[in-house]
């Protein structure tokens, strides 16, 4: 417990939030000022003139040359100098690495273990499994099949490196030719997932450890390039340009789920928390998302989770439906880090909610 | 006016605002609080473990073993006992059939007759017209005919039970099929509507009895399963697969009118609040919906109407665009409802918005 | 500088911010009385049952018989005693004609010389290009080529007016028909644009004389009929009914971008601020728009832009995520508009943001 032993030496009255400049940083930044905190953004010099806009909620930048010099010792000194709680978002293992971002030593809100299954597509399934959350059938690549699947290439990001096939024979193909181009090396990394027909649905959590409960956030559709655009075209035209989709996010749109959903919703929202509870001590800390499709059947199918703030909470900067009939003002996930560290303060608890 | 006649006993001090819990059930507590009045919802067990999470907007929760005991003696007389007025949503006449929701002697804030009405397509299609507001055409089952068309089933609910064909011929094949299969019984209850091409926009809408005049609070897209799925398939996979689009609702998502509509938009509100006062006096109460095609013409076609709050507003529980405009406050349709009780407290005239 | 000897002659107490009674006209209207200015509507006729609705946020309501009355010296002189401010919006243009909207004699908030630039699609990229954005490849009408290519007819409004097609000879031969049916003039005003792969996003920005900066101010994505309900539609009814897609704006749909995207966007709204400093001086006033396509190489490639407030901008009639970020109040573009005038008063400063 890296983290909480950082903590338990900080100035408590001189916290900051910190996070990278990415993501969710914009957020969790607003999030923080709005519950009185003091907030730290370690940032790259390219990405300086975005971010020096909004000095009125980020006291202080730290500039780094690579994004993995955040664990550099006179970085982590330099945070810890801030009292800094490291905030990590769907960037950070992305930009420092898995190394850095389990070692780091600062206290971290959120689960540091998570960020190993998470690089797993393999043991990420096999969480949800566990939770008891429905989750795709998979097929491995030595079965034969007739099946529409999904195949999510090792490494996949953001919705690069995913495609859709129609039999095993397509499949191996496919990642044949993948392997000859030098864009993958070993085929059998790939997650082959049967394709479930319906509509994808993003559902934000927040587990509060200092309330011990699981809260909807929000939900959002991903808007995903160049798939969201394909549809534009005419068929004819779709079929002689013969391009294949991809699934690249570059936004995010806000959706509200029918309620008599949300009881299955909070259901598998607290079977995740339990989980990693279970498999995992202490157990997830603070958001993360449950990657859905919503069948005709009214089923919730998740066929992926991201254990940390999603990019779609991007949309709540002033609150989500959801977060109102919570709170009652505006409370985005941002804000909700910042209040459930300054919970976790007054009752002298914040290593409950740090690892 | 069963419903007048038990609110005029009531203490107008202690008012509860009573519903299902369901489809829009946490915007209405949510909204009821705002403006001060108690709550109560109706939930059967297995729904318990989301609204048990809403204590704080919830004041008293009657738990019933099956919907349909709302209207049990005891269930009644205990509403009573806390004033309640009963809000009906998407899921009243659903869940505990129209014998009990037309007759429960609760006092309800809408109009009681609408439901059967909206239990008919060709009843509803009926007061659409009547009210002189443009509708799809609509064939006969014995009519012959090239046209593409949506064939709505008896007892459609939710965007289950449609399909699209493209003759009489297709449409009475289809039919006979769903009759052998046992899933109708006569088709010739079954809506062929003339297929209009364009967008689907829902706006809604609310008739205020105490100020006598008809708002727009906004407005939603559906978002269905499959068929918002499907497109993300290329054309090759989705004729290969055969899949028919299926059109359940899971979600709504936000969007807003282009202004110069909005003239049409609210002319069409009107006319349906006064098409309702002349045809089922005393007409509609609170929100409803006009279910829309806009053309590319700017035309406006109206294929369906809710009689009450839809599950579109569950997007704007901190507000809309439009209802700022009227209230610059955060006024959801939940609130909206509250506070026309409210209203008519004050003007003593809490019989104009119940029946 | 017709506008700035006018607006120098005003009773800066008691201005009014004055629009068309169309496009964004509600929100210009709730946010100038945000900021505490009185308001005042240029409305025809057909269009006050809409209007009068909103008395509490509309001060005043000059009636006109015809739009272009906006130019009649009385109009003009009624305007000038209410020390009108005149913010054009994406219907003055088009309703008033560029004769009055260039040379009325009041001030605008907002660079006049933009409008002729914005009527000229080769003009408008000239500008984009000259700003060093990304745009799409353009062919002449005498070039062969085999490319997806949208075309975009001289006049082209809100959506109409677009096609796409697959190679020269398909290009020249719409043209031809579009010529002898005498829907256009001469096909070499066509612009013909090669049609990039992605999803369409509209980033809504705002340039502050006063503060000397751009601001991002929210994104959308258009809502057009009948390309957005055409999708739902099986393939193969498509192609049987034939329908070519066609792309009126009836609506928007809020979206944020990926958080990493917004250095790009906030440097090319900074390159197109610039741009106009230099070849328009004194440069553009406010809001304005960048029509983009997003690729899966995140790239954002500029199509067309807005050189005032979008239809866009109606979502956030209660604040942006992104306007949060930056004011932490309820700030739509309206009331951005109003604070901007607000700001120039108290800084003595308004020639600079009227033209």
């Amino acid at each position: 417990m890296i983290g909480r032993d950082v903590a338990s030496s900080y100035d408590l009255d001189r916290l900051s939030i910190a996070t990278l400049a990415s993501h969710s940083a914009l957020q969790i930044m607003h999030g923080a000022k709005a519950e009185g905190l003091r907030t730290l953004l370690v940032s790259t010099r390219e990405r300086l003139p975005l971010y020096r806009e909004f000095s009125h909620i980020i006291d202080e930048i730290v500039v780094v040359d690579r994004w993995r010099d955040l664990c550099r010792q006179d970085v982590v000194k330099r945070l810890r100098e801030s009292n800094a709680i490291l905030v990590p978002h769907g960037s950070l293992v992305e930009y420092v690495g898995h190394e850095c971002a389990e070692n780091i030593e600062l206290p971290i809100f959120g689960l540091r273990t998570l960020f190993r299954v998470e690089a797993s597509q393999r043991e990420k399934m096999e969480l949800l499994r566990d939770a008891g959350i429905p989750t795709p059938p998979s097929y491995s690549i030595d079965e034969d099949f007739e099946d529409l699947v999904i195949v999510k290439l090792p490494g996949a990001k953001g919705g690069k490196g995913y495609f859709i096939a129609m039999s095993s024979r397509e499949v191996r193909q496919r990642l044949r030719e993948l392997v000859e181009r030098g864009l993958i090396k070993d085929p059998r990394e790939a997650l082959i997932q049967k394709y479930i027909v319906g509509v994808p649905i993003y559902i934000h959590y927040f587990y509060s450890p200092t309330l011990d409960r699981v809260e909807i956030t929000g939900a959002d559709i991903r808007y995903e390039t160049n798939v969201d655009g394909l549809r534009r075209l005419p068929p004819r035209i779709l079929e002689e340009i013969g391009i294949e989709p991809s699934f690249v996010v570059v936004g995010n749109i806000p959706v509200v789920l029918r309620e008599s959903m949300l009881v299955k919703a909070l259901d598998y929202g607290r079977r995740f928390a339990e989980a990693t509870k279970r498999k995992l001590p202490p157990g997830i800390i603070g958001p993360y998302c449950l990657e859905a499709i919503a069948t005709p059947n009214l089923e919730i199918v998740v066929f992926e989770f991201s254990g940390r703030i999603v990019a779609g909470t991007n949309l709540y900067v002033a609150g989500s439906p959801y977060t109102h009939l919570y709170w009652n003002e505006p409370m985005s996930v941002g804000r909700r880090i910042a209040r459930e560290i300054r919970i976790a303060i007054e009752k002298n608890a914040l290593h409950k909610v740090v690892t």
